[in-house]
């Protein structure tokens, strides 16, 4: 899986953050934080993105507080983004 | 729910110490750090445990990254400890 190239990343990262995901500062991953109304609503999320993660061997580092699930996207192989990010945080905002 | 009595800390804590968990240092929460073979075994994990969660309306602060689970236990109504932090730690025991 290689990295994105900076024309990829042009052209898929400000659709993200548009859509509430953060660059971190050195590049090399993606974050956004999701609000639920409540437990189930959230831990659901987490569960329909969990069959995607796991299909795609591509997994999320994240934290669930009640109704809050923070989610941090990069590819560890390669210490940066690759299209399984850019594919995972869309499907996780198609989910949510 | 009240918070646990100095005797009820000293019944419950040593034997969930001797389990793998932590307690803060300022008493509030208990921690603990679950390993598992692969994701679907991790998020398992949480899937079985969230349940009782919500069946208790007592939910975890925790984390995830691939086959790791990060759990911390506490009661924020009372800011500190309660007989609900003990009963879903031996859960999560039990369930992981």
């Amino acid at each position: 899986m290689p990295a994105l190239t900076t024309q990829e990343r042009d052209r898929h990262l400000p659709e993200l953050e548009a859509a509430g995901w953060t660059v971190a500062e050195d590049g090399a991953s993606i974050a956004k934080t999701y609000k639920f109304k409540t437990f189930p609503m959230a831990f659901g999320f987490m569960t329909r993105a969990a069959l995607y993660a796991e299909k795609w061997d591509h997994h999320p580092d994240w934290s669930n507080t009640y109704n809050t699930v923070a989610v941090q996207l990069s590819t560890h192989d390669i210490g940066g983004l690759s299209d399984l990010d850019v594919k995972l945080a869309k499907k996780m905002d198609e989910l949510a």
